[in-house]
């Protein structure tokens, strides 16, 4: 058996998330189809982010055993003629240490959240960008957010049914950038809860309309109680990014 | 009756093209529908180019003419509700005046052509890219597209169903550069034949896979024949970027 590293590429709305379930197609399990069709066994897929339903991708490790001696090319060759039609692609894969985790070595993850702020509605970036008409001060949600930045307790930021351990994070980066009409949130942690970057974006939206103050943000971290969050941003806006490994 | 110029963006896969046909769902025919739910009268939509099936818009202008006295804006957000939910947005609305034509008084048309060039087939771009899995040498295909700007017989790069009058035409610029990926070839021209720029950025890929030289390019437009063409560029790869017009 040989353990590789693969990074994938994939458009959310086609799935209900990374993990397998049963109520219809995950990226891990069609990843896991294409592995048993390439080689006839069963495996399991392990990626760094744990997406939800309609969250993208633009370079999302993952890692598999396969049998065989296969070159890392045929690996990624095969498993994206085999995961064909579906719009996940392997872009790289190469052989990784029998140690290497694709959730667990992670040190870093990094996630982009698109919004599309203008009056007209999506049709290019339809389902690929929250659409929000009303304009977004982006200066002020940027400034708000250093509010998040660093280790808190992010109970407000957190899904009711998010199995973390503790809801103790650092939060080592958040920017807010405008490029035309197009408003950009990156975050960056060694790991996140669940919807914590989708809660964290509804929230600096509120302040881009106005309707909230930084302080608002401040006061609803320090609440530690879901229900002082703002409402969480769609998923079809998230991106995960990329995520770090330690070099060996 | 008002005239309006307006600003579009489509996503032309779900369009048989800019022009009303028997076939299936035009983007003309689509806006024409929306204005007559809005005004209630038939109308005729005119655009600075009529797009094939597949190609997409950035910022395509059109012209219509409705009764009453409404103002831009209205005019902008009434259309952009009717036409939901398809991928057509109006960005942009004003008053234009009764001699502005959005197709015969445009004075020069840009249209980009996307290639996404790697290994790994297309997820979030698929339909939205041409996807090339063989390396392109952009740089040989921004030398050889020098030989086509300028004012020629464009009789190779044309479509056999074109209905322009004349295969002569100025091809103004042409410019192939590389961004990670994502080769780009951007053609400026005051008009354009009918297929003229899928013609030549099928015929430019022959160059960028080296199955071509040069001197071939130069070779197939002084060839002024059909069948000297490289392979006619997918549809799905162009964009309409915008369109010029003189200042009044």
């Amino acid at each position: 058996m040989r353990r590789y590293k693969l990074i994938l590429e994939f458009d959310g709305r086609a799935f209900v998330g990374w993990q397998r379930q049963e109520n219809g197609p995950s990226v891990q399990g069609a990843l896991e189809a294409a592995a048993l069709a390439f080689c006839g066994v069963e495996t399991t897929a392990h990626a760094a982010g744990r997406t939800d339903a309609g969250v993208h991708a633009i370079a999302m490790p993952a890692h598999l055993d396969l049998p065989g001696d296969h070159p890392a090319e045929t690996v990624r060759d095969a498993l994206n003629f085999y995961l064909r039609p579906q719009p996940i692609a392997i872009l790289a894969a190469e052989e990784a240490p029998r140690d290497f985790h694709a959730r667990f070595s992670a040190t870093a993850r990094h996630y982009r959240y698109r919004i599309v702020n203008r009056r007209a509605p999506l049709a290019l970036e339809e389902g690929r960008a929250w659409h929000i008409g009303s304009p977004l001060d982006a200066a002020a949600m940027n400034e708000a957010g250093h509010h998040l930045v660093g280790k808190h307790d992010f109970s407000t930021f957190r899904a009711a049914h998010c199995q973390s351990a503790s809801p103790v994070k650092t939060l080592t980066s958040l920017r807010v950038q405008r490029e035309k009409d197009v408003v950009s949130i990156d975050a960056s942690a060694p790991s996140f809860l669940h919807h914590q970057v989708r809660s964290i974006a509804g929230t600096l939206v509120q302040i881009g309309l106005a309707r909230w103050r930084a302080a608002d943000v401040k006061a609803a971290l320090e609440a530690r109680d879901r229900s002082a969050c703002g409402p969480v941003a769609p998923a079809h806006g998230l991106y995960f990014v990329k995520a770090d490994y330690a070099k060996a």
